[in-house]
């Protein structure tokens, strides 16, 4: 049996922080507004705690993108958990094939596809994940206040991680497989006068010990003839992948890491689709929770100018 | 008596969803953060209710303020109720004076000022403030489905405004003192098709009518011979001005309409000083409580990066 086109206003490919914010500010509009997503919740509703949406002193990851999704539901928006297929671009608009055999006419597309952050390869790193290991310090760092961290990189993140360790945690080390750290030189120079610090050259970690949580970690290499590293955090700063699945569909251009090349309203260089949130080039690359929730809600209010012209 | 200076990291001028995003993200940086501000909330403080912030399904403005406020200062934010009065360049950071005559010098300023909307001047307009009088239909338009309303401008924010009434409203008049409308043409073009539409020219809204709530509004010009018209909501879409009392000390840079001028770190043209919320070019000036919290926190990373660096 053929299955039925459903049209759509604006459809939302992801449903993560700026997803949900763009399904809420886009329903709000009084546009029927869809989001298809395999899971909700995106980047945001895997943190183990969330301490830094303004307004919302603390909460889990999954329990505040819930209470995102809860707010585009009541706005009046359609959430379908699905696998979106296929895209292809109509004379006006586009159709959308899901895994589940769906097809959707929408005027208009949002892309909140979001990244996946680059892990270490570790048996037991999802085992830690919260329980002292880490991929964002601005989000997680200060509950490592007064104890030892490890940081994992040798880039502007991972730099600027140890820092920011250097001004609040009593011990940090920075691990980096390369010889030669590639941050910004004024960083490494800042860097170089914390006493606190250890750079630690040519190593990489290979295991994590401890039992309810870190306690410690494993290096391949001896440091100062010891290859365990007692510290209670572990930040892995080493970059993370623009998922990127329909890209060449859409023709939609990136800038040379992948990331989706938006304008200040969110727009993408493909005519009626928009992208919103941490893989695109938006907010200059400051990948958060508040900034992926007002980058969905700009999205939306283009997409609504841009249909109240036609 | 010589009042003694205080040394901060960062001092954030204005205490709405910008300024306070951007303190409770400096602080959790570990920087030295004081925010100064006569009074704490901004706009998003006045509003009645706040139907879009990501994530809060509901709240009255002052209380979702004051959660902004309280997380602030959980984070380590001093908060500080007082009037900016001067403020001196020096070779390295700022010195600020207030009001109280206290003087703060400050590594980085983040000026987070705000915008006034404009008014029509009514005796009774801020009675029925959130009692069916609104300035910004993308915040308060949903309380007016399948209500009359009355839209106040002939320029985009007015038109726009109209167009989404004429989808979820029963009846939209839209009251313009010029005798053509200001608006994109395509939006115009939109307008004229939509049958729930009247445009009434050359006409000033003088009063309104009501008890507990809204009833309607007076005209100084009869309309179908009427000058009374019967509506739910009036909505006030006349434009804002950004609160500019900085700007000529310090030299900032403003586009036409008299908004700072920021790049994508929320940088403005003057070393050291950073601008956030309504009243700069950010978000491509869609002024919500989320851009702003947005754009506040984007520059307390770029104020954070900046100082690693010194």
């Amino acid at each position: 049996m053929d299955k039925k086109e459903t049209s759509v206003d604006v459809l939302i490919i992801g449903g993560g922080a700026a997803g949900l914010s763009a399904a809420l500010y886009a329903a709000r509009y009084g546009l029927k507004t869809l989001v298809v997503s395999d899971v909700f919740g995106g980047t945001g509703g895997k943190a183990h705690r969330v301490c830094n949406y303004p307004g919302v002193s603390e909460s889990g990851g999954f329990e505040l993108m819930n209470k995102f999704k809860e707010h585009a539901l009541g706005a009046g928006a359609e959430l379908i958990s699905d696998l979106v297929t296929n895209i292809k671009k109509l004379r006006s608009g586009f159709s959308v094939t899901t895994k589940q055999g769906d097809i959707y006419l929408a005027k208009a597309l949002i892309l909140a596809l979001g990244t996946k952050r680059k892990k270490l390869g570790l048996v037991k790193e999802d085992q830690f994940l919260g329980k002292g290991i880490s991929y964002c310090f601005t989000c997680d760092g200060m509950f490592f206040k007064d104890k030892k961290v490890a940081v994992v990189g040798g880039g502007n993140a991972a730099v600027t991680a140890a820092l920011y360790f250097s001004e609040i945690s009593s011990k940090v080390y920075l691990i980096y497989r390369g010889s030669k750290l590639k941050a910004e030189a004024a960083w490494i120079k800042n860097l170089s006068t914390k006493k606190n610090v250890e750079v630690i050259y040519q190593t990489n970690v290979i295991d994590v010990c401890g039992t309810e949580k870190l306690e410690g970690i494993v290096l391949d290499k001896s440091y100062n003839s010891e290859k365990n590293l007692s510290v209670d955090g572990l930040f892995v700063e080493i970059g993370e992948f623009p998922n990127d699945q329909f890209n060449k569909l859409l023709g939609l251009k990136t800038n040379k890491e992948g990331y989706i090349v938006v304008d200040e309203e969110a727009r993408t260089n493909v005519k009626g689709v928009w992208a919103a949130g941490d893989f695109t080039t938006g907010s200059s690359g400051f990948r958060q929770i508040v900034t992926a929730a007002s980058e969905g809600a700009i999205a939306a209010n283009s997409v609504f100018k841009f249909l109240k012209k036609e």
